[in-house]
């Protein structure tokens, strides 16, 4: 099976390359980061997309740039490395795994036994050590979601929580990978995923790349689709989950949720224990990114509404976690009444 | 308030003149239809579209192409109606008010009664009659739907069911112009109604024309706004309702709908009369109809999905009667159990 890397070292371990993503399904297109600056702006414009592969990118970047400064003094490291975490930080609010992995490397940056060499060698390896548990995570959720799956699964999925979201084989997407490595005939319906589509850009793109059996649809006709008896289950992934459960995804999770509740469908989502946030009791404490109304009102350069026409534009909405069957982690099946805690 | 006229006669009563809705938002312009051949292609490729104003525009159509055949011998015409009226009624196979308007023109061509001047005349008279009445219709739909709104109604809406869809002031939008007419500071949320994003290009333009608070959101994202308390009803038009108040709608309607449900929102249908198709029993007699999968595929002109995915494009959904809270035509306000018979 043909899996994309969404994020990897370049050559040398002197960039940060990328699948461009705003390019697929056009064109597959790579990109070598080789500053904050062009991380953050890849990490902005949605160049690199997906919470855990922003938590990697932003490791990566961090290192990089760290290890230009590992000969400096202690004080102009720890100031670098506040400036340079935060400007990764402010790129985009909600993903929780991008503060997580940032942390990470802060905690490497500020360790006392640690300079120049011995530093910028430490920073690397941090940040493959990110990208390789991902790598690890991904599967093992697959392995534990898989057990969710009837043989021949029909899935509906929203937005891409595949592998072009993720260092490895993605975390909604893995069973789905899984199921077709075993031999199953698995289908999978894909939201087009409004405004940006990364569900008909990026999933269906990479889905079609492994050979797996993939329809797209306008988000709205996922209803209908349940309704005609062809989907066994939804799987979704996730951008930060709560403490008792709430999920912060894609705008749109919260419509497939309240659709697959009417239908009687399970609802799961997947993530890695980097997208739990035990610190957010609740969904009501997620930061939701307001997004640029000219995603809607000129969808791909196109005029798609009035130029001034007010627009209401979340990138993410709140699945509560009366609505979600489990919570698939690298860790296991969660089932409600879910409780996460700092581990 | 500017009210757009979708479909009306042209100078002279030689053209079916309509605003040409595959150019808006950008431009309103506006095309004449002299043949039974631009007629079908206008509806085929939605440059007019709504089930009252395709009515319209077809029983004009077949006004003009008829009126040049009202000198031929009775058999002639017959054969000639019968070929106008087919090639018209394949244009769409879903609304009903296609066929409704054309089996009132075809009465009045079979007349015995008439031919020549006189048949020509009366041809005309009946399409002018159904636009006229269409707009009576809508402004009796828009009254009755009225008293369904509470003052300041904060509304949530699907695909186009205003002006730009009848003859008048359209049927679920009807009452919204109403309760702005009456001074209410009425607000619409407009999901833009993928793939061919009626609402944001068409409702929205429309609202704002009139100066209607409106607000354009993906269609996922409706459920989200009424989780946030910010909506009070649903009303929504219809391609067709079956005896027993099922409706056959735009694409998401359904999804609509169920999101409705899951709140406790009030969902609403607004259709005339002719709308109703009491000889088809349910919703799973309406023929649904399948559209090209590039308006999914390549959305607004960009590649928006791998070229060769498959695609499930359905243009409508039927959402069942038992979530409709009351259907609202223009001879008054339905409740549930629904029955609707032949009148």
């Amino acid at each position: 099976m043909a899996m994309p890397e969404a994020v990897r070292w370049g050559p040398g371990r002197r960039s940060v390359r990328i699948i461009d993503q705003r390019a697929l399904p056009g064109a597959l297109a790579e990109l070598d980061l080789r500053t904050v600056d062009e991380a953050c702006a890849a990490i902005r414009t949605l160049a690199v997309r997906g919470a855990p592969a922003i938590g990697i990118a932003a490791a990566m970047a961090f290192a990089l740039a760290m290890g230009e400064h590992a000969p400096a003094p202690a004080e102009t490291r720890a100031a670098r490395a506040r400036a340079i975490a935060g400007a990764l930080r402010d790129t985009r609010p909600t993903a929780v795994n991008l503060g997580w992995a940032l942390d990470r490397m802060l905690a490497v940056a500020a360790d006392p036994r640690l300079a120049g060499d011995a530093l910028r060698d430490a920073l690397a390896r941090e940040a493959t050590a990110i990208l390789d548990e991902d790598r690890a995570m991904c599967r093992r959720i697959g392995e534990h979601a898989l057990t969710l799956f009837p043989v021949d699964a029909r899935v509906a999925t929203h937005c891409n929580a595949g592998a072009l979201a993720t260092g490895g084989i993605g975390t909604a997407l893995a069973a789905v990978y899984l199921a077709a490595e075993r031999g199953d005939r698995v289908r999978v319906f894909v939201d087009e995923t409004r405004p940006l589509l990364q569900g008909s850009r990026l999933t269906a793109w990479e889905l079609q790349q492994a050979g797996v059996d993939a329809v797209v649809i306008a988000d709205s006709a996922a209803a209908s689709v349940m309704r005609r008896g062809d989907v066994d289950l939804c799987i979704v992934g996730a951008d930060r989950i709560a403490a008792n459960g709430d999920v912060a995804n894609k705008v749109g999770t919260y419509a497939l949720a309240v659709a697959a509740r009417h239908h009687g469908i399970p609802f799961y989502v997947a993530a890695p224990s980097s997208s739990f946030d035990p610190a957010t009791p609740t969904g009501a404490g997620i930061v939701i990114e307001q997004r640029a109304a000219d995603e809607i009102r000129r969808g791909f350069g196109s005029l798609t509404a009035p130029p001034a026409i007010p627009v209401y534009n979340p990138a993410f909405d709140v699945t509560p976690a009366d609505l979600i069957t489990a919570i698939v982690s690298d860790r296991g099946v969660h089932r409600p009444p879910f409780e996460f805690t700092a581990s």
